[in-house]
């Protein structure tokens, strides 16, 4: 089986953006051609691009040809848009991967994308919604806070989970997206500044809540027999996992213990033949504070119950039990929903290259990237792995 | 490397439906398991779903939980929606055998589904119309019936193509359609019929354009190792092409040639060791009667200019060169758009498996599926084989 790496990564500044779509994957494009220059984009025979909502916020169906044609690409293999809410991005890698050991694709582009800010934020707002059933848990208002913050009331419930301990994941990502030039929210935030912030769901607060970003990133993958060609150091994906409960919030298996997040970690793991004890670093789907804390658990970093303590203990920072979304995470970096998966990849790549701030760097050889996505009924994981 | 087959179909009515989305899924779904009644259902580990505009029509964004749980499935590998308009269908199918093939799946439910019909037809319009580059092809009103029909001008022009040899295409397809219950339009049209149809956008007029129309269907691949435990007959998908061009009108490479869907025949047959003249039914892509005529023309069936008198001759029936679009095409079923791809997989393999009015049966072992989107931009082609 053809092992497949990420060879080549691009990146936009994330935020309010006054740019368009298609000029965010211009943005992103750019800067992966720049990464990667012994790239003829001729050789590239496959596009896949993660968007999320981009069919109602920027009232674009089938973008993408459309991103082909700002990439100044003609795939003449595989191209393919993956939606799957704030799964998409890592799901348009996930194909890439399938593809390219499959023997459809060769060289492949993976594009995430998102353009969340609009002139009318209450239509952004309402698409946001429309990833929930909308004749069930739509109509009722679960929607992304309310269920998190339900979620949250009950871990406080059942494990004395405090609004400190939620708080410092906030304050966690905020140190870490001080240094990151992409971030949407690049500076430091005291606990005390979390906490009485505006409430948005309680227990949840404005600094709780990932924000509305703009931004893309864009990714190169190939299989090993090329891969030297365009960098030195490759990154392996070495392990991928993805596990569905049900869809509505009245059929998932817990609210408080995330099972595909689990069944999915252990197919991960299993198919790169590694444990959550072998990872240097980790990317995670800190949507809420409160996700990350249950990440902690049910990846198998603490018992449940204690991801409130592990945060407090710091051992989500560097030095730490596992070091976790050095970039700033969702929280810090903001959440553009297709874009998010990808650039959670191009940070392990850009550690294992030693391509970050130095307050941040931890390198390394295992990384682990995760995803979830609606009210966390569907989870998706990658482990990958430094090559060269 | 692993062969892939689909080893059960079911389908619904397609037509205007008083079904959600929620309900064409179920509907197929059930028609689905019927056929393989050996089906443990907690052994379909992937769920792909082929969805083109759902987001806005049905206003539902991330389908594929929601089609998980109507189906009653709770996958523990992959589960992801494609979207690329009209090819979204043949997109999941094709994302599934690539997933089979590097082994993250073993057993895959494909759905394709689409509510097109909603009780406001002006927004129905307006949403099919953000299928094009919205900043220049869509706001200068080049959608599909002005753009095909530019095709069609064109084609006219050069190759002194007429509109009896377009309203052929229309009398042929309707003329299958007629024995098919899941047809939308299920009635033989005279060409005088077609000919004196209301004018869309001339030359092409009503019964020149595939319907606006409600539809599900669905499939259950496997690899050859497990394919007998579910079917007698399983059908093997033995070659994948697809080409991209440029995504606006202006970029791409002709109108009257459609070189990506050459590129993508080359490719695909390639793959499959086997040629155009091996098949012994396709199904291709008469989202309007000048498409089916490009498409003898771009398969190699018959020179260029020549698709018109092809067709007029019959060679495109039942005892001609290539028996096209015996369930009826998109002209005769209508054109749910994610759901096309799937039906027209199901053809073939209904056909294989002498599922099929007699009236329409041709059986055989080799047969094609080709689907375009948006202006023709992209083109997909799927080479299946009879198996058992």
């Amino acid at each position: 089986m053809r092992r497949v790496a990420i060879v080549g990564t691009g990146l936009t500044k994330w935020g309010v953006r006054n740019a368009t779509y298609k000029e965010l994957v211009q943005e992103a494009g750019k800067d992966l051609f720049d990464d990667v220059p012994n790239l003829d984009k001729k050789h590239v025979d496959s596009l896949f691009v993660g968007s999320a909502l981009v069919d109602r916020l920027a009232f674009q169906a089938y973008p993408a040809p459309l991103v082909a044609e700002q990439l100044g690409l003609t795939p003449s293999r595989m191209v393919m848009r993956t939606e799957m809410a704030c799964v998409s991005g890592q799901s348009a890698i996930r194909v890439a991967w399938a593809s390219i050991v499959a023997g459809l694709s060769d060289v492949a582009v993976v594009v995430g994308a998102e353009k969340m800010n609009t002139p009318n934020m209450a239509e952004t707002q309402a698409s946001m919604a429309c990833v929930l059933d909308r004749e069930w848990d739509g109509v009722n208002g679960l929607n992304a806070p309310p269920y998190f913050a339900l979620i949250a009331q009950r871990h406080m419930h059942e494990y004395g989970t405090t609004e400190e301990q939620l708080a410092e994941v906030s304050v966690k990502n905020h140190d870490y997206a001080a240094t990151n030039p992409y971030a949407h929210y690049p500076k430091r935030v005291s606990r005390e500044k979390v906490l009485s912030s505006a409430k948005i769901a309680p227990p949840l607060k404005l600094l709780d809540c990932s924000g509305i970003t703009d931004g893309a990133a864009a990714v190169l993958m190939t299989h090993e027999g090329l891969a030297k060609k365009y960098t030195d150091t490759p990154v392996f994906v070495e392990g991928l996992g993805q596990a569905q409960s049900g869809s509505l919030v009245v059929n998932l298996e817990s609210l408080t213990t995330w099972h595909p997040l689990r069944r999915a970690a252990q197919e991960a793991f299993k198919m790169a033949g590694v444990t959550i004890r072998d990872m240097d670093l980790a990317e995670t789907h800190d949507c809420f504070t409160i996700s990350e804390i249950m990440e902690y658990e049910d990846l198998g970093l603490c018992e449940k119950g204690q991801g409130g303590q592990f945060v407090m203990d710091g051992q989500s920072r560097i030095g730490g039990t596992l070091p976790t979304n050095l970039r700033g995470g969702l929280l810090g970096c903001g959440h553009p929903l297709g874009a998010t998966g990808v650039a959670q990849a191009i940070e392990i790549v850009r550690q294992f290259k030693a391509q970050v701030p130095e307050d941040r760097y931890v390198g390394g050889e295992w990384g682990l990237c995760h995803n979830l996505s609606g009210n966390a009924n569907n989870h998706a994981l990658m482990v990958l792995r430094r090559g060269g």
